[in-house]
């Protein structure tokens, strides 16, 4: 199985990728909602041009490398992270790209991210971002969130441009998904009522993430979506049950290089290959399955072996075997490596860097 | 603190790597042990180069792209991860370095290094890897070990060097250290009067690891060492009691860009720059803690988020304001970072690149 590949290598099912892509465009496309999809997943100008070329309304970007390499797909770009720190604020203030839009939640970053654009003699974009259950970033009240609208609005370089929020705490199939989903959609409503009191009305409402995708339009006045992982899918997705098993484009090839202990086998791709994620929002033992075997799972990882669980299956693997590993976190997997390889059919067809990987500035190391 | 680098960023600072560095060279060189350190913590020839200097008399691998680019420091390589892999067996077969060993567990990886030697025409060194106990790699039996020891040392390209194996499995302060040691000590003297017996007395005992490198005299008849995390320590380390807190010559500095959820702050810095690493051998909560406030950890992550957890300190963070996290696994979070900030007292004095990180052939991408 890909005999000339050094192993461990990742692998991208471009087939497969492309029935990914078109579906959440239609998706998208038939309920009237904006698609931004975050670059995270891929990192790779390759695959957003692909989610350009199928009607993407922009991308949404975490770091400024990723904003960086993305400009040259889109000239609009969301930078889904808060400028807190100067050094980043200045670089998103520097993109070329035509319109550049900052999701931020905080008086602080407002301050950063107007002076950092005022210098730079633009104007950015600024969506606020709320917290909507996630507990991780965004105001809680939406009184404080109208309070952070209304600062970038009187800032002469930013202009008010909507409101954001991340249902990342809700995982399809998990729980009561309608029960959440209704309380969203409600505090979606109420957020939207009070920064239309205060003369702050959102152009626009962007939610959305990948377990929730296919629910998107139940989720109140929500305009546009940001969706990442549902262009390679993973283990954990096909677990929630937001893809099927045949959606997942992303393997790490690997080879069996030791079968000594009974009951296991050692493979080539460990924490640095397809890194240490759990399941999470399912039950789901290891760190990633077997492509052709699910019920394998890798049990156990050190720096560079991975060990496979032998207990479930019938299958006998031998030393310079080969196999693909589906990670549960394919966007954690991805950052691990400099370069894909496309493949069509079980063969390779082409290869593209992860240009957005790394932290200096694109054009740098 | 470090006001002019975007973070998150990891630095190093280099008065402690020295401190390091000269413990363990003194430590090996009073007990008459051969030190080869793994350079799979560091990635970087600038750190391989400090070990050299120091005594180091040679340098362990685990990738081809790392004995690509360790060659241009030391002439004595050992890649201690079997070949396997025909392209892998391949590369080390080019490499330029004087002396190159590998540590192999199978038949298998015999034949695949003699055939890739044969081809280079050259000679490679074979350690038999043999496990005591840490059921990852490595054969159970010493019978077993010692055909495989025969097929190397009949192989016209390979010579038997020695006898290797990893004591990962005995963790600093935790269960019964003598009675692990004594146990590991009989198995290698065991082991050795084997290959003696069969004709094969292995010139090198190749064993050690960070977490066991102060007794590593205690384990019979080692002949070498190969601690890899010692060089820079992490929370790890420091929790199992192997370093001081004091020692720990590693962390990722990152900004506070959140406090909106009460008893919690936000990072930026989550599992692309810290890794998902759990503490292991000792309790310990989180995937890092911060240098300056060992008692706030990392409670939580996503990609680009740390959560940390403030109910065990009285320090109230603000938006903006600066830490280093210590992360509790240090191989896995340098490998995230294409570049290296040296620091000395609390000033950023060189940068460097971690050239050994990723997998294609050093010189390419």
């Amino acid at each position: 199985m890909f005999s000339h590949l050094e192993t461990p290598v990742p692998l991208v099912d471009l087939d497969r990728v492309e029935r990914n892509l078109d579906r959440a465009a239609t998706y998208a496309r038939s309920h009237g909602l904006a698609l931004r999809p975050h670059v995270k997943t891929h990192k790779s100008a390759r695959i957003a041009a692909m989610q350009v070329e199928r009607g993407a309304d922009g991308l949404t970007c975490a770091t400024p490398r990723e904003a960086e390499v993305m400009q040259a797909v889109s000239g609009d770009l969301l930078v889904a992270y808060p400028p807190v720190d100067p050094h980043r604020a200045d670089r998103l203030a520097a993109l070329a790209a035509g319109r550049v839009t900052v999701a931020l939640d905080s008086l602080h970053a407002v301050d950063t991210m107007a002076r950092a654009a005022a210098g730079a003699g633009r104007t950015v974009h600024v969506y606020v971002e709320m917290d909507l259950g996630m507990r991780r970033v965004g105001v809680a009240s939406a009184a404080d969130a109208v309070a952070i609208a209304r600062r970038a609005a009187d800032a002469p370089a930013l202009e008010f441009a909507g409101l954001a929020f991340y249902p990342g705490h809700i995982r399809q199939g998990v729980g009561d998904q309608d029960a959440a989903l209704a309380v969203v959609a409600g505090e979606v409503e109420r957020a939207v009522e009070a920064f239309t009191a205060a003369g702050l009305r959102p152009p626009v409402v962007s939610g959305g993430s990948t377990p929730t995708i296919w629910r998107s339009h139940e989720m109140g006045p929500v305009t546009e979506i940001r969706p990442g992982t549902y262009v390679y899918n993973d283990r954990t997705t096909a677990v929630i049950g937001a893809c099927s098993w045949e959606e997942c484009a992303f393997t790490v090839l690997a080879t069996v290089v030791s079968t000594a202990v009974p009951g296991q086998a050692v493979i080539d791709a460990g924490v640095k290959s397809i890194g240490r994620e759990p399941v999470r929002g399912a039950p789901g033992e290891g760190f990633g399955a077997l492509l052709d075997r699910p019920e394998v799972t890798v049990r156990a990882m050190s720096e560079e072996h991975g060990i496979l669980d032998l207990s479930h299956t019938s299958w006998i693997p031998r030393v310079g075997e080969r196999v693909r590993v589906v990670p549960n976190h394919v966007c954690v997997a991805v950052h691990l490596f400099d370069e894909m390889i496309g493949i069509r059919d079980g063969e390779e067809v082409e290869r593209w860097t992860v240009a957005a990987r790394g932290r200096s500035p694109a054009g740098g190391s």
